[in-house]
C-alpha cells in the first residue's frame, strides 16, 4: 500500500514500459541515494555480524549502486543500543539488529525478535508473511517513523551451559545464570537470579563460579566461547529464544522516498538474507555440535517435561504483563498466539513429526 | 566464479562507479533481455502455480524490466514435461518446476526436489547454501547446459488418505495407492501397487474404489480435492516428500550473458520466493488442517514406528540403485546423506525438539 500511494503521489512510473520511453532519463539521473546502516553487532562477528555486512553489501550490489550503502558495526558510529534512535531521527537510514532491544520503548518489539515459548524460524516466517505479522510490525514501527523487514534468523537457541543437573524446577532456585531479556524474567519467576553480562565477560565469570550457568546462542557460536571448559552440561532445547529474528529497520520517510524498484530490491535482499543466515546457522550448528560432543566430551541433557512446563507457565505470566500494556501489544500477542497454535499444530504433523520418525528409523540420535 | 569470469571476459564494469561514469549509456541501452519462462504447473494453481507466477513477475519488477519476462504455464507453450528440453535447447530461457521430473535423464535430479526419507525445508536450505548442495546441483545442471536455483518449497507432505488403518507393513500389501515417483517405488518394495494418476482423476478413482488410497500434498491443497469425502484416515507424517523443493532452471549460456547485477537479482528473487512459498504453505496448512478436522471430521492417524521403519529400509534400497548409477550420483547421495545426519541431528535439539516440548507444555496437540 505504501508503495502504491507513493507512486501515485509522485507520479512516477518505473516499470519496463516507462523506462523504455524515458531514455533521456537513465536510472542514475534519478539520483544515488546514500544509505548509512548502523548495526547492533560487532564487525565480523561470526553469524550475526557477517550476516549484517552481507545484507548491506547486497543492497548496493542489487541496485547497481543506486543505493550507496555505508555500513557501521556497533561502536563505529554509535553504540549498539543507540541504533534505533539514530535511524528514527533520520541521522542514519537503517539499522540491522534485534528488535527486542527496543522493548523499553514498546513491549511489542520483543515479538518481532523472539519471546519465551515463541515461534521457530518456519513458524515466524509464516506468521510475518502470511499470518498478519508484517502488518502489525508495520503498525508498531510506523509509530516511531520506521519501516522494518525481517532480515535474518539464528534459529533455536540452546538452553545453556550448567554446572549441575537441572531435574526439577526446584533446581533453578538460587541459580545465578547469565540470561538477559524476557528469558531472564522467566528465570526470575522460577527463583533463579538472572544476570546480564556482555559476551566478553561470560567465560571468566563461569570459570570463577561467579555465575553457575549461562546461555549464549548455539553450538556454532558457543564453541568459540569455550564454555565447555567451564561447564559440563549443555541443555536443550532452549525455551527463551526459539528463533531469533533479526531486522533491517529503516527511516520510513527515507524508505518511501525510494523508487518502487529500490523498495522492492531492499525487501528481496532482506528476505534472501533471512534465509541465508538461517541456512548458515543450521549448517554450522550441525558441524559444531559434532565437534563439541565428539572432540570435547560435552554432555547433552534434555530439560525434563516438568522443568519445561514450569518455563511455560512462567512465560505466560510474562506475556500477561506485556498484553496489559496497550491495545497494540494485546493485538500483537493475540496474533502471535494464534499463529503459534495453528502453525505449531501443523508442525507436529510436518517438519517436527517427520524428523522425529525419520531420525528414529535411521538411528540418527542426539 | 562464473560471474567473475564473465565480467572479466566481457570487460564490463557494472558497479556504482562505472554506472556513474556512463551517464550517456543508461540501463535500458544495455539491452532488454527477453526471458521466456515455461512452467510445469497449471496457471493459477494454488500454491505451486501462484508461486511460479509471482517469481516470474518479481524478476521483471526487480530489474525494472531490463529482463522482460514472458511466463507460460504448463501446456500454454509446451507440455509440463517438455519444459526441461525447451530450456536446455535454448528455445526458452527458464523453467519453473520440480527437478525430480528429470530423473529419467539422470537419477541425481531427484535429490534436488525431494527423495523418500530426505530433507526438510530447513535442512535442504542448509545443505544447498552451506553444505555443498549448490555446487553439486551446478555440476549436474552444467552437464545439460543449465543453471538452477532453488525457488520454492512446499514442505512436508502428508502421508495420504486411506480407507483402512495401516498398523503394520503387512497392511500395505496389495494396497492400490496413487503415489508417483520414488515414493511409489518404495511402496512397491513393500508389496503395494503404486499407480500414477493426474490430479483431476484421483477423486473419482478414490470414490469408485479403483484405488484404496492416495497422497497429494498437504491440508491446504488436499482440502480442495475433497478427498475427505472418499477416505476417512489422513496419515502423517509423509515419508515420500519431506520438503519438495522447486527450481528455476535456466539456459546457462543465456544466464551467463546477463550482467552481474541481473544474475544476482535472479538469485535473490529465487531465494526470496523459496521462503515465500514455504511461509505461505505453512500458514495455509495450519488453517486448512483446522478446517479438515473441525469442519469435516477428518481422522488424523500417525504411521506406527514399525511401518516407518519399513518405509526407511525400502527407501535405502531405492537409494542404492541411484548411487550405483554414476560417480556423480554417488557423490550427490553421500553429500545429501551427510547433511541429513549432521543437520538432522541438530534439529532434534532445535526446531524439532523445541516444538515437541513447547507444544506438550502448552497443550497444542494433534
Amino acid at each position: 500500500m505504501d508503495r502504491r500511494s507513493f507512486l501515485k503521489n509522485a507520479g512516477i512510473g518505473v516499470g519496463a514500459t516507462a523506462a523504455a520511453s524515458t531514455l533521456a532519463a537513465p536510472a542514475i539521473a534519478q539520483g544515488t541515494k546514500e544509505m548509512v546502516i548502523v548495526s547492533t553487532w560487532p564487525r565480523d562477528m561470526p553469524g550475526l555480524g557477517i550476516s549484517a555486512q552481507r545484507l548491506a553489501a547486497r543492497i548496493g550490489e542489487l541496485t547497481e549502486g543506486r543505493i550507496n550503502v555505508q555500513y557501521f558495526a556497533a561502536g563505529e558510529r554509535v553504540g549498539a543500543f543507540d541504533s534505533f534512535d539514530e535511524v528514527a531521527s533520520g541521522n542514519a537510514q537503517g539499522y540491522i539488529g534485534a528488535d527486542y532491544y527496543w522493548k523499553g520503548k514498546h513491549p511489542a518489539w520483543a515479538y518481532f525478535t523472539a519471546v519465551p515459548f515463541g515461534l521457530t524460524y518456519a513458524e515466524f516466517d509464516a506468521w510475518i508473511k502470511y499470518g498478519g505479522g508484517q502488518e502489525l510490525w508495520d503498525e508498531l514501527a510506523d509509530g516511531f517513523g520506521l519501516k522494518n523487514f525481517n532480515a535474518g534468523n539464528t534459529g533455536v537457541q540452546m538452553g545453556g551451559w550448567f554446572n549441575k543437573e537441572i531435574e526439577t524446577p526446584d533446581d533453578l532456585k538460587g541459580l545465578k545464570m547469565r540470561i538477559p531479556g524476557l528469558g531472564g524474567d522467566v528465570m526470575a519467576k522460577l527463583g533463579a537470579s538472572p544476570v546480564s553480562l556482555p559476551g566478553g565477560q561470560i567465560y571468566e565469570n563461569l570459570v570463577s563460579g561467579a555465575v553457575d550457568a549461562t546461555e549464549w546462542v548455539g553450538p556454532y557460536n558457543d564453541y568459540f566461547m569455550k564454555f565447555y571448559e567451564a561447564a559440563k552440561y549443555y541443555y536443550y532445547p532452549g525455551f527463551h529464544e526459539p528463533g531469533s529474528a533479526l531486522a533491517l529497520g529503516m527511516n520510513k520517510s527515507w524508505f518511501t522516498s525510494l523508487s518502487k524498484t529500490d523498495q522492492a530490491i531492499i525487501e528481496a535482499a532482506c528476505n534472501e538474507e533471512n534465509a541465508r543466515q538461517m541456512a548458515e546457522t543450521n549448517a554450522e550448528n550441525g558441524r559444531y555440535l559434532d565437534k563439541l560432543t565428539k572432540e570435547h566430551g560435552v554432555v547433552l541433557k534434555e530439560f525434563s517435561d516438568e522443568v519445561y512446563e514450569a518455563f511455560g507457565e512462567a512465560s505466560e505470566e510474562v506475556f500477561e504483563e506485556t498484553r496489559a500494556h496497550s491495545d497494540l501489544a494485546g493485538r500483537v500477542h493475540d496474533s502471535f498466539a494464534n499463529a503459534r497454535s495453528q502453525i505449531g499444530r501443523w508442525m507436529l504433523l510436518a517438519d517436527t513429526g517427520y524428523t522425529v520418525k525419520r531420525n528414529r528409523a535411521l538411528g540418527i540420535t542426539i
